[in-house]
């Protein structure tokens, strides 16, 4: 045994890791190289703390329950597109200015492979079906771009949004490709920047880390939250100190609602001097799976719908709203010195959370075994964790109609959060768009269709209406090309112009 | 041609009928016979005016924009379980007092056939695949069975809730035959009253009655409205009197959820001294298509979601709900007396409404066309038609998942108020009161599942649990049978005790 190797060994042993060169003797040299790259880049100390610290956090959270220690947001630091109607503009003008200064970037968590939604590549790259066929991607990118042109138009200045986008080991290089074939979508190359969040090893219930062959780790993403610790490993702050950024949208790029970079609400966080906000929407019934932003301790976080029991889920306020209503939708403002002191400071302290998986393992006698009740742990942290910190914190109410429909899994019966679900609700909201700027549909007759078309063999099909983002970021300056018109649906508005698209084409 | 045959003709030919005969001499005797009874029973005159009036309040509709005139339902008339939750104790007592003195009857409108759903009998026949695998006719009945038993316990007193069944001229027989064969579920038989309501043909634009075959008229039900000349018909408000019924219930029979009865509501209603009442729930989204109570110069009303413009749907109070929220949900709350008024006196003034349709029909040579664009319209009273003529017309807020999951459509991708949604919906409803009484459920690991169980592949999985309505109406009455314990699902609670239901049968 080589010194390098010997060296290892040793290292293992002290860790209580020394099974991960169990099959050493039967591997090929290839093999064996590959499992040393991959075991000589980790510090096994800290990997066992964290397995320590995260049981530890796990047990103690079963223990007491959370309920007694909630506290509902309260108004003082609420801000509501539907109960401040009046101030949104001026949310809106001063989020508007700060991108014009060149002051806000954008942070895309899109780590995720499609696993639940069946394929194998980046959620990004995501075809719901659209009449354009659009990606989320292409969706993400032209609202910035679209942005970008608004702030411009307002306060006459050429301005950019850095868009910063986390993927991981597994999808970085098809992300980058696909951005790279696409032209960025008419982005400047330069203000896309690529990072990889980290990855750790799945463990079992015994701090033993799983080998899922004879020469292979079973490795996972970190998190979403694996995040702030990805900013710093690769200098993403200094980027962005760089460029003079003071204020940054965190999204998940699941959502084909996202108002990326969303001016009304980096503007309500910038005015109500906030150093950490999150959009939430309404959580209407209690059993709704859905986290909810809350305080605990006196400290804001996000308490997950498995945490909490249905007592507290279904209490309620005097107005008859259930008090803990915020419903967290992966949609965060922080200001970027706010950002620097969770890498530099807070992160370290942040405790992993613990996802009891199935994790396919290789037995005693190199045999791949696919287990069916869940046989150890995956150790994640969470983006939302860092609202424990925030010393201004600012809570942001939206319509889910507007602005929330994830894609998460494949189309079925009943399905949630399906490229169905997705699609209607996209085409629901230009729809409603089209209306409210004045124009209207016809049927096949030429009659007018209701604003709530009835439902047609209980299938709830919408108007076919899609508004290319390079046209209206939310709404906006589309009253010129609908105003008093009819529009036979399929309605497409994209740069090129107005068009219906009949049953034989265009 | 015989005497009776010249008068129909003549009585035709005024009416300007008289294609109805057209193929009269093509009919074998017994075709003529046939179509003779149906003409003969049918009052073309009124028909002709039916058809004036309601193509003239058609237009008009279509002519006045109706939001200008739309005014919320105002506090002082509203009742809420989330808002008053205080009162609601009380109002139950009342409700159960007035059933415990005989004063209360529950009327199904269920006239309906299953052909949206998929099937040719009567909807309340239907299986939505529960553990028990009971119709909603007997979940129906096992509610009112337990409600009766309530009401005598707490007031010491036998009581019976009579329930007047009204279905249509195609779903009468079946239905008879259907509560025959289950012995009534448990009731009475001479507390269940079944009649008809009544039927209209279609006419075609012009007002000419619409031929289906050479020798049949094409008839449609008259509406969930037809209720009220049916129950002059059939003498069923002397059968009321005559058992000295005070308030009514009226629901349609496709809630899985339907509290009959509700001793809230009814409570509700009569400390309010209302001679009308409504329930509904929270719409909470401007495109639900679901109509909303809300008052139209000055008298209530239920405006329909194809009747509202978007901008009206989305108009929003100051607390941030939408303004005109009162979903109705076709659940409703009359005194005897007016009953009475309206079946003697308002009826007649209600006007029909117009609804276009695809009328398969024989055209002049004989052969049957199935239309590709609607042809003709159907009549329709509605049951809400009379909030109108209320002087003390009362709304009743409950909670949309506690209490209304209508089965309309048959299963399928994306499906709205399918047998699915139904049977969750129960099963959701069900596992709450198994929490809220304090039992768990654990999974087959012995691991407690959380109150908001996770999405597993993204399918919203209830945990199966059903408690028969004899065990408990409304989620009362368990503790002693699930507090502190822990269940296996599938849990079923019945008269014969507690069951967990594992893969290998009881």
């Amino acid at each position: 045994m080589d010194p390098s190797t010997s060296a290892l060994k040793q290292r293992l042993a002290e860790a209580g890791q020394s099974h991960l060169l169990r099959f050493w003797d039967e591997l090929s040299p290839e093999e064996r190289a590959t499992l040393k790259l991959d075991l000589q880049g980790m510090d096994f100390q800290e990997l066992n703390s964290f397995f320590k610290k995260a049981m530890e956090l796990s047990c103690s959270c079963k223990d007491e329950k959370m309920d007694s220690r909630m506290e509902p947001v309260p108004q003082e630091v609420l801000g509501s597109v539907t109960r401040d109607r009046e101030n949104v503009n001026c949310w809106e003008q001063t989020g508007l200015e700060c991108i014009s200064q060149g002051k806000v970037a954008v942070l895309l968590l899109a780590g995720g492979q499609g696993t639940r939604l069946g394929v194998s590549y980046p959620k990004g790259m995501y075809d719901v079906g659209l009449p354009s066929h659009k990606t989320l991607f292409q969706i993400q990118a032209e609202r910035l771009l679209k942005l970008q042109h608004l702030a411009e138009e307002k306060l006459g200045k050429k301005c950019s949004i850095p868009w910063y986008i986390m993927t991981s080991g597994r999808t970085m290089e098809s992300t980058q490709d696909f951005f790279s074939r696409h032209k960025y979508f008419g982005l400047d190359k330069n203000n896309v920047v690529f990072f990889q969040q980290g990855m750790l090893p799945a463990m079992d219930y015994h701090g033993k880390i799983i080998l899922e062959s004879k020469c292979k780790l079973s490795m996972a993403p970190d998190g979403n939250g694996g995040l702030y610790r990805a900013l710093g490993k690769h200098a993403i702050l200094e980027d962005m100190q760089r460029r003079g950024i003071d204020f940054i949208h965190v999204y998940c790029v699941d959502n084909i609602l996202v108002k990326v970079a969303d001016p009304a609400f980096v503007g309500f966080c910038v005015q109500k001097n906030a150093d950490c906000g999150a959009k939430v929407v309404e959580k209407s019934n209690p059993t709704e799976a859905v986290g909810v932003v809350c305080r605990v301790d006196g400290h804001y976080q996000v308490v997950e719908y498995s945490e909490i029991t249905l007592t507290t889920a279904q209490k309620r306020s005097a107005d008859g709203r259930l008090m803990f209503n915020a419903g967290n939708v992966a949609n965060h403002f922080f200001s970027f010195s706010f950002l620097k002191d969770v890498v530099e400071t807070y992160e370290p302290k942040l405790q992993h959370h613990v996802a009891q998986k199935k994790i396919p393992y290789v037995d005693s006698k190199g045999e791949i075994i696919t287990p069916d009740k869940p046989n150890g742990i995956k150790m994640e942290k969470f983006v939302f964790d860092i609202f424990h910190f925030a010393k201004t914190f600012v809570v942001y109410e939206v319509l889910r109609e507007d602005e929330f429909s994830p894609l998460k899994n494949a189309d079925r019966q009943d399905g949630k959060d399906t490229p169905t679900t997705a699609r209607h609700a996209l085409m629901s909201l230009h729809h409603r768009w089209v209306l409210n700027a004045g124009g209207h549909f016809i049927d096949e007759n030429g009659t007018r269709i209701p604003a709530i078309p009835s439902l047609k063999d209980g299938t709830d099909l919408p108007i076919k209406c899609e508004i290319s983002p390079l046209v209206s970021y939310g709404g906006e300056g589309i009253e010129a090309l609908v105003k008093d018109r009819e529009f036979h649906p399929t309605l497409i508005i994209d740069e090129s112009g107005v068009h219906q698209l009949v049953k034989n084409g265009l």
